[in-house]
């Protein structure tokens, strides 16, 4: 009996290697645990990680003055507080506009594995990204030289800027987007299936262990791969029309490609797909998906199966304290809000 | 000259005792340090402060999905990181509607001190306030039905209500909203103003002191007093009629009685005046208040002299973490936000 039973965890273990393996092999990385591996991947070279810029970050993201309604921040629509999505259908911007191609907001968090910003992929870094929204009429509307007027305007930003870049850096648009991007950059939630990855096999449960078998044999990690579980260009609609195409006139990239979402925190990030037409991380949903891009149907017990798997990918948040910002001054630009 | 040098900070410290009972005296108290006395005055009896009420009511304060559109949470109107407040002339709620009455959002920074909230006072207290905003239609629009059903289909929301207040108590609309107050009974900020009163009487520098006393000289105390230096029912317009009272049709309660504002981190809580029309704590905003309530001209020195005082009012914001949301699920009620 004994033996049995040791049999049967050696079994386990070692099934639940094999599939670590397999995952690894069928392209799904960990988000690593080690701090400096972890920092190798989320500092850009070109605008290293350092505290000072991802405190001041933090405070910009939080900013509704570098709206021009002074309501709008890059938390309204990437709230850190909902998986880092607004639960929109399409996202709501400037003066309650709605995304004029019916998009949904994407999640910021882990935004920072992704090969290309954008669902077109238009954008090859946050730091370009951030650039987008604040200035889009239909989201933040506000000019370059009103963002830094309203930096410049506030002595302690502009303390807090020469405290990260040394005091003769100048106050750009640029180097505000920067500064965001470096904060960005710390969203990242590690899982219990990172730890699975690698090597606590005890971190799933077996039921979330057969999915992700599932999940890699069906195919879905195809698209959905590397360290977000999606990040890259990929063909949509490959074997038969989304069912909500209509919805928007969004067509993705010069090739039709479009950015795959994450699937990391997926029960926080609905309404799913890039227009948001479908509510609920349901069968229909994973169903819509085997249909559309794999050409295959999944039956009701696989698609149980990856649902489960995929609430595994629920990753523990970074702490935020929310920011107290410094208050405006006489000379800081006047919002444009009330209608 | 070791003498003088003693006999000026004696004479000082004697000039500074007697300042802080003259303030005592008119009516200024400080924010307690005492943690129990604080408690005293900010624990409701009826909806006493437990620290699983304070969690709970940060997470309803900041979820946006209390609204209609699942865009607006408290903190929309009453940012946190902005003196609580959301720096706009007139509140702009629901799909982008300004309120009817061109009303500015008061903060909820140490409103607990107020005896009337709403700035016509209709209402006497924060648990009965918070439910004012979520209900109307050009603030967050939402019913109590749909209040309690976005709360009931979240299952960790219902475990948090257990914790709470016990596992028999039914989630109500009203429970709801008491328990954000719990949270904003929290949001008090001491400043050296209050070390000041309470004797150290070096928390404010010599022209912060000669502020505090032309303020009492001059008798804007006669409003400005109590912990909040507001918070009462008071005429508005005494003497002249107030310089942009053509905007907005507010009239004040019944009696034309107006809710004084705190005058506490008034830095951040500009616009001023209950229709913000005055946009910056400049000496045209103390002239006018001189000239509308007390029917004098306060000279250029004086009116520095209080503006330097209420500067030192800016008080310490308590540490607030940003709150993870627990998810919505497919029963939880459906938004009404893209146009």
């Amino acid at each position: 009996m004994k033996t049995l039973f040791l049999s049967a965890i050696v079994a386990t273990s070692v099934m639940g290697a094999t599939l670590a393996n397999e995952a690894k092999k069928a392209g799904l990385q960990p988000i690593p645990s080690n701090a400096k591996t972890l920092g190798k991947l989320t500092s850009n070279p070109k605008n290293p990680t350092t505290s000072a810029k991802v405190e001041l970050g933090k405070m910009l993201y939080f900013d509704p003055r570098l709206s021009k309604s002074g309501l709008i921040s890059c938390n309204t629509c990437h709230n850190l507080a909902i998986g880092g999505v607004d639960g929109m259908s399409a996202a709501i911007g400037h003066k309650w506009t709605a995304n004029p191609h019916g998009l949904s907001s994407p999640t910021v968090y882990n935004a920072v594995f992704y090969s290309q910003q954008f669902w077109d992929g238009r954008s090859p870094h946050l730091e370009d990204q951030a650039q987008g929204p604040i200035q889009a009429a239909p989201e933040m509307a506000a000019s370059k030289d009103y963002v830094t007027g309203v930096v410049t305007s506030i002595p302690q930003y502009v303390t807090a800027f020469q405290k990260a870049y040394g005091k003769n850096t100048p106050i750009t648009f640029e180097k505000v987007t920067d500064t965001i991007a470096v904060f960005e950059r710390t969203l990242v939630t590690p899982s219990r299936y990172d730890a699975f990855l690698q090597g606590n096999l005890k971190a799933l449960t077996p039921a979330e262990q057969k999915g992700l078998k599932t999940f890699i044999d069906k195919g879905c990690v195809s698209c959905h791969n590397g360290i977000a579980l999606g990040g890259t260009m990929q063909a949509f609609g490959v074997v038969a029309p989304y069912k909500h195409a209509n919805v928007g006139d969004f067509k993705g990239d010069k090739n039709g490609m479009v950015r795959v979402p994450t699937l990391r925190n997926i029960i926080q990030t609905a309404p799913y797909f890039h227009n948001g037409q479908i509510a609920t991380l349901s069968e229909a949903m994973i169903k819509e998906m085997g249909r559309i891009q794999l050409g295959i149907d999944l039956s009701d017990q696989e698609t149980t199966e990856i649902e489960t798997f995929l609430k595994s990918l629920e990753g523990k948040k970074p702490a935020v304290t929310y920011p107290i910002l410094p208050a405006s001054t006489a000379k800081t630009p006047k919002v444009d809000a009330v209608n």
